[in-house]
């Protein structure tokens, strides 16, 4: 039996590094039929995800092969769940609906960022209001994922910079939980942060360092994959948070993370100040200040500050353009209208958020 | 659709704690005929297997439940892909035949040690010359595993030290590695045996802590499940010499590798002295001498075996009566009369066998 795939992929850069034609010689080659869907734009939009479900109904595709990034590879579980719903795909991530089928969604992977291709959630964009919303279902978790190091060799600077950042992100979130008795995953969230920290920045000077891509790589899927949900609830506010900056603003996701996620931190610090230092001592090698935690906690956050600085990242709204006169909107859309909270370490509300945007400032 | 399950365990200890009485109480609520196989030693025995084998195909048996430790599940394992084969099982361990089916094997976890519960392999011993050998195939791994940590509240101290030993023992097998570029892997890997070192001594006073018995029951799950196998092969020489160990003295397993282990690496430290400095700072918190990589390599030896000493562990074969006589005859079995080598890391032929039973008599 043969499956009939659509590729799903997002600009040019994939036909000129010839992966595109690898890929469908390979297919063809397999005398599979392929149906193409390109022009996925990173923060990807519910408008092509609805485009690609009418492709998918009127097609019959079985799978759906996406090549490309964290944007490809959200909109191909878009399309995976939308297109055997009858119902809008919106439904999913506005939380009106819950998926109970997919199409099957396989992966090329080429910028370790993400995590799709190891996760079971999807991140898409309604350009009516510019909404950006999360949905996560095990239907949505890849079949297979094809990680190849080599296919991150001519990113650019600023993709290898908001990528990394995206993979600390990742650990970031699920290392700040309220639950005290889950060392192992402490420990693997700092062997993973740790890792990345170390094989990031010289990716800036050797992309082409297959060793350091393999490392980045397999982090960014060991990030995501759950693993290091382990026994915990993580946080997620940051995230939630960028969103909205990225949601209205169009800067990228891990460019908006390493500004809000030192301010997040310094914002919630006292709510756990010993795993603050925790952080700064096992993954930033600050030599504890034995009277003063606070001390060893705000230094770890200044280094990982200095990390994202030294991979060319801003990490101040001001850097960006982003002005205080928009802070008040983004927290009321963060919260609807202050009408819930974010994050389950520290419960944030709208006033909390537009402090945190603040302490961004 | 109702399972026929068999359900396979070792001696009384189930049936004092009252556990058995639940597991089969749960399973005839739900309608389900249980058939028993009791009786399953440490070292596990062939007969008991061949035993467990008839009885599956004589009953018509759709799944195996074993419930207890690594013994009682390599049982299972054996029986598993002995059932559905027309040979002798005994052709999947002494490499004659590969098992190309097997029933489904589930697992009720009572004694963190082996990490079989999560592991696609087992070892089973031959009585007929006292032959312990492994068989490892994906077929092997469990359908589900039930990880409790109050089951394992009523272990005495021996299983506590032998089990996180050989919990240990996993990951320092995986550890010693000629790949070099796995970074990722070393780090969780030393996350894992921070976390075993931290744990196990507590329990041996306070074996009712139920935190510290999920750190060591999930860190045995994380240490055999293959993650920790991603992107390198593994040495696994301690293991095969310990085999012949308990194979022959009928000593527990990670009694026998808490001797094995610390005399293989001041054998092979030359090969690689980096690596287990790196262990020792990294795993040890041994301050590192930078003129001398080799003492720090042997100052983190050094703190292992006092790890197992704490433990109330023997180090040396003469503590448990293993005398010079024995090595020869061991050594020849361990390589069929040097025939083989062992180890990936340093291929060790029959001489380096006796050498390494010298440095730990």
């Amino acid at each position: 039996m043969k499956t009939k795939p659509a590729v799903t992929y997002g600009g040019g850069s994939i036909k000129q590094s010839g992966l595109y034609g690898r890929v469908a010689a390979s297919l063809e080659s397999a005398g599979i039929e392929v149906t193409e869907l390109s022009g996925v734009k990173p923060n990807p939009r519910l408008s092509l995800v609805r485009e690609g479900i009418g492709i998918c109904r009127e097609k019959n595709i079985e799978l759906i092969l996406a090549v490309g990034g964290g944007s490809v590879i959200d909109s191909a579980k878009a399309i995976a769940v939308g297109a055997l719903y009858s119902g809008d795909v919106w439904d999913f991530y506005s939380g009106k609906a819950v998926p109970v089928e997919a199409l099957p969604v396989a992966t090329v992977l080429t910028i370790p960022a993400a995590g799709s291709e190891s996760s079971s959630g999807s991140v898409i964009t309604n350009e009516d209001g510019m909404l950006k919303r999360a949905c996560g279902t095990e239907l949505m978790f890849p079949v297979f994922s094809i990680c190849n190091p080599e296919l991150a060799f001519t990113l650019p600077a600023s993709q290898i910079a908001n990528g990394t950042a995206d993979i600390y992100a990742h650990m970031h979130e699920r290392y700040f939980t309220n639950e005290k008795n889950v060392d192992l995953t402490d420990r693997l969230i700092e062997a993973g942060m740790r890792n990345i920290l170390k094989h990031s920045p010289g990716l800036l000077s050797a992309g082409d360092d297959y060793d350091a891509w393999a490392e980045v790589m397999w982090t960014g899927t060991i990030a995501h994959n759950n693993l290091l949900d382990t026994g915990r609830v993580g946080d997620w506010a940051s995230h939630d948070i960028e969103h909205e900056l990225s949601g209205m603003f169009d800067i990228a996701h891990g460019a908006g993370l390493a500004i809000i996620i030192p301010a997040w931190m310094k914002y919630v610090m006292d709510h756990d100040v010993e795993k603050f230092a925790q952080l700064a001592e096992r993954v930033f090698f600050v030599e504890r200040d034995y009277r003063n935690p606070e001390i060893t906690a705000l230094e770890g956050i200044f280094r990982l500050e200095q990390h994202f600085r030294r991979m060319g990242m801003a990490v101040r709204l001001s850097e960006v353009n982003i002005k205080r006169d928009s802070f008040e909107a983004m927290a009321d859309k963060a919260t609807l209208g202050d009408s819930l909270t974010l994050g389950n370490f520290v419960k944030l509300d709208k006033k909390a958020i537009v402090d945190i945007f603040r302490l961004a400032e």
